[in-house]
C-alpha cells in the first residue's frame, strides 16, 4: 500500500502545477501549489500516509459532510430533508437563479452552498458560539483527536468577501426557505468552512463512512448506519461540484472536495482516503487529488459501480 | 377640468375595492381601499384636485424618479448610465436571475429595484444622513414645499422585511455592479421608499417633467432639459412594472407608479398629474389610478403616440 | 430638408463601415457596407430622398410591423392580443428560455420572433399561398405601389438556416401558444422576412403611421387610428431589439429595424422616415441608420418625450 | 426469492392506483393501472418472475440505456462523450432553457431527452431504417430473444405529439450541438422510445450490466466492461428523472425508468431486475416500481453505498 501511495504522490506532483489555487478568498491564495499529500485509514485502523499528509489546510466544502452528519444525528433524516432536497443539480455551487426560476420549497441538496447553509441552520445550539463548539467537538470525535479549531484569518477573509453567499442566504430568508438569524448563520457557515485539518483527520472520517458508522480506531459506533449510507450517496451524486458525474465514472468513489485542496473519499467496506493539493481545476477540485483518486481507484478496482 | 376630475374620482371609486393593498410591507396593509384622489398641475401653475388629493402616502417606487433626477443632476447622464442601462425588461421588479443568467455589467434600468439601488448609491453625500437630507431637500425643491420627511414606521417595516432587496444588493456587491457600503445603501433605499407626499406634490413634479424642467410655480429651471426628457422616456418604457407596455398603449402618458398607491404622470407640454388609490392590481399598480389615467387620456387625447 | 438629408447620408457614411453585415443568413452577407440611404415622406405626400434610397433590400423584422397591422385589421385588437402580449422584454429577439421559465400563455410582444410568428399565424387566408398574397397586397396598398415580391434566394437561405426559429415555433406549438400547421407558419414567416422594398416604400408606411392611418398620397384612410397608434407604441417600447430603451432616449421616434439594414420611423403628426445601411451594430441595428435617426431627431427636435 | 417477489407484487399493487398513467402520449393512456410485475435474472441465468412479468410495454426512456450502450460499442467512450456530458442536472428531462442560459457545447447527460437524441444521432447506419434495425438487433442480442419490434401506434402517437422534442432537437441543430438530419433523428428517437419488451427482457439486460458485460444465459461478453460500468454510473446519478438522488438514497441501485411504467435495475455483481406498473408518480416514475425496488433493496441489502 505504501508503494501505491508513493506512486500516487508522484502522479499528483506531475499535474499539481497545472491548476490554480483558489483566489476568491485572499487567504487561500497563499497555498503552495507544490504541496501534495495522501492518506488512507482502513476499517481496522491501519493508517498509511505519503507526501504532506500532516500539513493542515482549511476543509472548506468538506465541512458540508461534517455539518450534514451532525444535523442528521441532531435532528434525524426526516427533519433534515424537510428543509433540503437530495437531488443533484447541474447548476453551479453558488447558483441563486433556480430559486427564482423554480420557486422551490428547499435547496437541491446539502452539498451546494444554499443547502449547506440550511443544514448549518439546523444544527442544535442556543447561540452561534455554542453551535460552532458543537461542530468542532463533533469533528474531534470523528477524527479522534482534540484541539480542533478554525483558521481565524481565513474566516475573516471569507466573511469579508462572502457577498454572494450573503445574497443566497437573504434570498432563502425572503422566501422562508431558511429560518433563523441570517447574519449569524452566515457567520457560522464561514467559521465552519475555515476549520483546519490534515489528510489523516479526513481519511479517518472517510473510514467511518466506509464502515457505515464505526470508528476505525475505537471501534465505537459514532454515527448511525443509515446516516453514513445516506451521506455517501449524496457525496456520489453531488460531492464534486459540476464534475460529480464525471468523477463517478472515472473513480466511482463517494467523495467530497473543498477549494482548500482536500478531497474526502469513502470506499464502502474498504477504507477512507484523503488527498490534498491546493492547485484546483476549473470546477474547483484539486487537480492532483483527482488524479491520485483515479489512479488509486483503477489500481485497486474501487469503483462501487 | 374640475368636472373631468370629478368624473375620474367617480370612475376610480367604482374599481377601487377590486384590488388589494400591498401586504409585503406590514405598514402598507393599513391603507384604506376606499381612498381615491387625483391632482393636476398645468405648466402655468394652475392646480386642480379632487378626492383625497391632500392625503399623504408613501411614495415608494415613485421615488425612483426623484432619485434618478438627483443622480443625473449630481453626476450627469454619462456617469449615471455607466452604472445602469436604460432598457426595459420583462422580468419582475425584484428579479435577480438575470444577473446570474446574463452576467451583465449593470442592471437593466433605473425603475427596477436593482437599478434604483445603484442610482441611490450614486447620489452625492459623505454619509447616509447627508444623502437622505439631500434627497429630501431636492424633493422639497421639486414639490415647492418644505417639511419633507419619511414615514418612520414604514421605513422600519421595509427594513425588517427587505430580505429580497438585501439579496439583490449583495449580489450586485459580489459582482462589482454596486460599490459602497451595502447596508448603508439599503438603508438609504428603504428611507427613500418611505418618503411621504400627496397628489399635489407629485402632480407638481409631473409638471416639471412635462415642461422639460421648468417649475410651474416659480418658473425657475430646476432640472436640465435633457434630464427631464430622459426620465420621461424611461418612465414610458419601464415605469409601470410589467404592465408598462400595456399602459403605454392604453394611456400613452409617461408615468411611474408606487405600491403606496400613487401614480406620477407627465404629459409633455401639457401638465403633470398624480392619481392615488392604495388598492393594487396584480402587477402592483393602483387599480383606481390606472382607470383614472385611462379615462383622462382618452377624454383629453393625451397619448404621445 | 434636402440639405439635412445630405448631411444625414454624410454622417451615415462615416460610421457605415464600423459594423458588420448580418451573417446568420448567408444571402445577407452580400450586402454592401458602403450603401447608405434615407427617405422622408411627410403627411402632405411631399417626398425627399438621399443616397441609395431607391435600392431594394429585404425588410426582415420591419415586416413585423406590416404583419401586425394586417392582423389587427383582420382580427381586431382584442383578438390579436389574446395571443400575444404588448410588454417589452430584456431577452434577445430569439429567446426561448422565458417560455420555459415563466410558462406564459403568450409571447411578450409582436416585435420579437416568437410574437411575430404568432401574429403571422393570425393573418386570414385558407392556404399559405393565399396568406402571402394577402400580405403582399396589403404591403402594396401601404407603400402605394404594385409589384411587391419577396427575394427567393433570401427566403431559401432563411429557411435553410432557420433552426432556431423552428425550435421557437415548435415550443409554442407544444404549449398551445401557437395554433395551426407549424411548418406552414414558419414558411410564411420566412417569406415575409424576405419581402423587398426601398427607403421610399418604407417612409411611406411611416407616414401612414405618423398620420394615424391616412395615406399621404391618396389621403385615404388605410388603417384604423387606434391600430396606427398602438403599433407606434409597440415600436417605441420594443422596436429596436435590446436597444429600444436607448433609442427611445437618444431619438424618441417610434421605429422598427430589420437586419436587412432598414429602419422604419414614424414621427407622430410630422412625417415617415426610412434609413438604410446594411452594416449592423452588435444589437442588430443599422449603424448608419441609428446615427442618421439621431442626427435628424436632434436637428428637428422630433422626440415625442 | 419467489416469495420475496410475491411480497413485492403485493406491495406494488397497494400503491398502484395512487398515481396516473402517462397522458402526454395518447396511446399510453390505455395502460392498466392494476398491472404490476417484477422479474429478476441473476448472473448465473436463474430467472424469477411474478405478476404480469411477461406483459409487453413500451420501453420509453429505458431505451436511452440501450442506445447509449450501442453508441458506446459503435463509437467508443471518447467519441460519444465528445457530444454529451455525463453530469446530472436538476432540470426537467425535456428542459431547453439551460441551452440558452449556459450555452453549453453539449447536453448534460445521455438520460435526458436532449442527450438521448444526440446519442441516437451517433448510432452507426446509413439510413434511418438501417439504424432502427441495428438498434432492434442489438436489443435482441441483449435480451437473448428475437422478434424485437416497436409499437406502431405508440410511435405514431409520439410523433404526432412530439413538438417539445422537436423544439429541443432544432435548438441543438441551430447551435451545432447535434449534427445530421433533424427530422430523421427525431423519427428514430420516437421509434426507439416505442420499442416493446417485458420484465424478463429488461431484467436480462440488467443482469448484463450487473456482471459488467457478460450475458447471463450464454455467458458470452456482449458489452465491454468499461461501458457496462459507465452506464451503471450514469443510471445512478441521472436515471430516475428528478428523483435520481432520492432513489439513490432509498434504494442505491443503478436504475433507469420509463414512462411506459418499466424500471430497469442492475445490482452490481448480484442480479438484474425489472419492475413494471404503468401508474406514475409526479416525477414520471412507476409508483409500484419504486415501492417494489425499495422493498427489494432493503430486504436483500442491495444498496451500493
Amino acid at each position: 500500500m505504501q508503494d501505491i501511495l508513493k506512486e500516487c504522490v508522484k502522479i499528483g506532483k506531475q499535474v499539481a502545477e497545472l491548476g490554480l489555487v483558489a483566489t476568491y478568498i485572499p487567504e487561500l491564495e497563499k497555498g503552495n501549489k507544490k504541496d501534495v499529500g495522501i492518506a488512507i485509514m482502513d476499517l481496522e485502523g491501519q493508517f498509511y500516509g505519503e507526501g504532506v499528509y500532516l500539513k493542515e489546510f482549511t476543509l472548506q466544502s468538506i465541512t458540508k459532510v461534517i455539518a450534514l452528519l451532525l444535523a442528521l444525528e441532531d435532528k434525524g433524516k426526516e427533519e433534515v430533508f424537510k428543509h433540503v432536497h437530495m437531488e443533484p443539480t447541474g447548476d453551479p455551487f453558488n447558483s441563486i437563479m433556480s430559486f427564482e426560476v423554480k420557486n422551490p420549497e428547499k435547496p437541491f441538496n446539502p452539498m451546494i452552498n444554499a443547502g449547506a447553509m440550511v443544514v448549518t441552520s439546523l444544527i442544535r445550539g442556543e447561540t452561534k458560539e455554542e453551535k460552532i463548539k458543537r461542530i468542532l467537538a463533533f469533528y474531534e470525535l470523528l477524527r479522534g483527536k482534540e484541539g480542533a479549531t478554525y483558521d481565524e484569518k481565513v474566516y475573516r477573509s471569507e466573511k469579508a468577501t462572502g457577498d454572494r453567499n450573503r445574497s443566497l442566504a437573504y434570498f432563502m430568508k425572503s422566501t422562508g426557505i431558511m429560518q433563523g438569524d441570517t447574519d449569524e448563520i452566515l457567520d457560522l457557515y464561514f467559521m465552519q468552512c475555515s476549520i483546519l485539518g490534515n489528510c489523516k483527520d479526513i481519511a479517518t472520517i472517510g473510514a467511518i463512512l466506509a464502515s457505515n458508522g464505526i470508528h476505525p480506531l475505537t471501534k465505537a459506533r459514532v454515527i448511525k448506519k443509515e446516516n453514513a449510507r445516506l451521506v455517501k450517496t449524496v457525496m456520489t451524486t453531488c460531492g464534486m461540484y459540476d464534475a460529480s458525474g464525471e468523477f463517478a465514472v472515472s473513480c466511482g468513489i463517494p467523495a467530497k472536495s473543498g477549494v482548500g485542496g482536500g478531497i474526502l473519499g469513502a470506499v464502502p467496506g474498504v477504507f477512507g482516503v484523503c488527498t490534498f493539493g491546493p492547485s484546483l481545476d476549473k470546477k474547483g477540485n484539486s487537480i492532483a487529488g483527482i488524479k491520485m483518486m483515479e489512479y488509486l481507484s483503477k489500481k485497486l478496482d474501487l469503483s462501487i459501480f
